[in-house]
């Protein structure tokens, strides 16, 4: 027997460029679903379902021009939250909470778009709602730029942060090809654990001919002689040298690169803060060579970037958050909503879901075929995967010379 | 009696999102003027006309699809150089090097495309040419992201950067607008003279609604314990601020407050080489007001983003190079094309010239009525300077998902 009643969505996690996307898939769905009477948005995750502070996207999002908006706009339109829930049977209060909350909204159906910690979020309330009283479906739809979720292809947001990376490499190795002086310019990715995101910085190779000299990724241990090699080597050849690097790359003995300049900081999960690898290795070459070198941080700019998203990537998000309604209100829960790659030489998705257990914390890295022996570049079954991810310009509408948001309002 | 012959091109100074779209105006100019048999290209500007490395632009872009891409192409396509001239009678050798050149290429025009620096090198070769006997017109064309040449009301390359920095900021704001942790972002954003750059953060707010809460150029003193009063204030309003800085903000006794990190270090021209204001302001923030706080830097980014260029600013960069040629075949000399901006409501722009004499090595600030009293903002007046220059957007041809470039091989 199907549920009927209402549904709840929230955001979680890092920002990106498709989230909003997702969102407005969920949107679509629940509005042409006849088992969901309203959709509500929580304002920050499940921190809002604990505190109350939702809004009604059914009413919200009425006109269709507006959920278009939507999809174009960057970061989370209804706030995240990093809250990690507690085990089950250790705090259940919170849990108590929020099932007071679902029971008094008659929530039926809770969607979750965010990534790894996200995905603990929702295999931990599947977990408690199978075993208590009040049936929810409960659904995972995965979200983060770093496609370091296991269970899926690739991730939605993933597409249009490795074509802000690209586009943006491909600027800077046109500004840096300008001098003749010898110079080296060191470019820094997100990434902790998986190099998924430094890898795009190799796309410009394949497409415009033009591309970085060197790729460090978090995969291969990261060593400092073989580095000064490497980069020694690129300036012979020609005198504008430029290395893509992930923030986590790591030295034999485990510590991050970047570690020096943020010593011990962690965030709320207990992952260590990183800041500044591109600059410990700026004044590492400019001690060891003695030439001109600068870094580059591409820091938030490369999850948010909305106006240079992929059209693969934002089409593919929508269609996911729509599958998990569809999944859902046919009875799916416990589930994360993945990308399936079908074999052959196109580029052809379906869309799928997995066991949420099975997800929940664990990172899917870079395979081995996709790095070089040397561990200083991608190979070109790295770029064939990639590629097809960022193809595609969404029509972005501009007002007055920027890009149009759609912010809901609190 | 008009001259007749080849004439030259070069670009120099910093990349930018424009200047290529000079080159192109110069190009269709030099190609439809009966006064000019060939265009050529010099590589990195006046170094290339000292070491003889030249190509033939006429014959490269014999095809008007080709120099619509290269508009579309960031940096400089000819290479850039930061070789600054000596005075007329210190060590003529460079100058009848150079003369020797164009007498045997038969140069009678001379177009170079740049900044405060190029246009010193602009003025030293019309005054070298007035005086001795191998006649030749040369004109400067203005180029710089830093809008801070005399003499024109503004200059090609700044709408594009600024439009950058504005969509950028617009989606850095999204980004931090996600979580309800007190927390401060400072965006560095390029300017060692002049504020520019930085008056661009706050073109979200007319627009889009969403501004940075405070904006510090260097045409202000800055001052340590207002920036924390003015930081601790906006946190009592609202749990995510945002302060855009201009990398050459200065303390009361004339230091740069990102100098620390850069003690002493100068460029060619003599200028105190800038990085890490934002850096410097980040771990002083933390350390004051103990909240997160977190810097991003524009970085080169910001000079070559044409991706989102503007559209406004690539039609007028085109014209105004194309007016040099124009100009230059009419007998104009030892002047610089620049912009004036008609009175009235509706933005009007008419492309004239001034005495390069006049021009070269001068810097033109923002305005007194562009900031306000406290000095922590900018006024109306500034966006309405400011946002006619970012209207439209190119028609960007992409290939495989990354925009295409025009690439002139050696």
């Amino acid at each position: 027997m199907k549920l009927i009643g209402n549904a709840i969505v929230g955001q979680s996690g890092g920002p990106t460029a498709a989230i909003n996307a997702t969102l407005a898939g969920v949107i679509r769905g629940a509005l042409a679903a006849e088992e969901i009477k309203t959709l509500y948005g929580a304002f920050n995750g499940v921190e809002g379902m604990l505190a109350g502070t939702i809004c009604n996207l059914s009413e919200i999002f009425a006109n269709e021009a507006d959920i278009i908006t939507l999809e174009h706009t960057p970061a989370a339109a209804l706030g995240s939250c990093r809250l990690k829930l507690p085990k089950i049977g250790e705090k259940d209060e919170v849990y108590e909470k929020l099932f007071d909350f679902f029971r008094a909204n008659d929530i039926r159906y809770f969607f979750y778009i965010g990534g790894n910690d996200s995905m603990d979020t929702v295999a931990k309330l599947s977990a408690y709602s199978a075993n208590h009283d009040w049936k929810m479906n409960v659904m995972g739809v995965p979200k983060t730029i770093d496609c370091d979720l296991a269970g899926t292809d690739h991730t939605p947001g993933y597409g249009s942060a490795a074509k802000y990376i690209a586009a943006s490499m491909q600027e800077i190795l046109r500004d840096c090809a300008v001098y003749t002086v010898k110079a080296v310019t060191i470019v820094e990715i997100m990434g902790r654990d998986a190099g998924w995101l430094t890898c795009a910085a190799a796309l410009p190779k394949d497409i415009c001919g033009v591309a970085p000299d060197l790729i460090y990724l978090p995969e291969r241990t990261f060593n400092y002689d073989e580095f000064y090699e490497d980069v020694a080597a690129a300036l012979e050849r020609h005198p504008n040298v430029v290395v893509a690097v992930s923030e986590g790359i790591r030295l034999a003995d485990g510590t991050y690169v970047g570690e020096g300049s943020q010593s011990g900081a962690v965030d709320i999960f207990g992952h260590k803060y990183l800041s500044g690898t591109g600059k410990t290795l700026e004044q590492a070459v400019k001690g060891k060579l003695g030439c001109k070198v600068r870094s580059v941080e591409l820091n938030i700019l490369q999850r948010c970037a909305s106006h240079v998203a992929s059209e693969t990537d934002l089409s593919e998000s929508v269609a996911v958050g729509r599958a998990a309604v569809e999944g859902a209100v046919n009875g799916m829960t416990g589930r994360m909503m993945n990308f399936v790659r079908e074999e052959g030489e196109e580029y052809k998705i379906s869309i799928g879901s997995e066991d949420i257990q099975k997800i929940a914390n664990a990172v899917r890295t870079v395979p081995d075929e996709f790095i070089n022996e040397r561990g200083n570049y991608v190979t070109d079954a790295c770029i064939a995967y990639i590629k097809p991810l960022i193809m595609g310009e969404p029509k972005i509408e501009y007002k007055d010379g920027l890009p149009v948001h759609f912010e809901i309002k609190r």
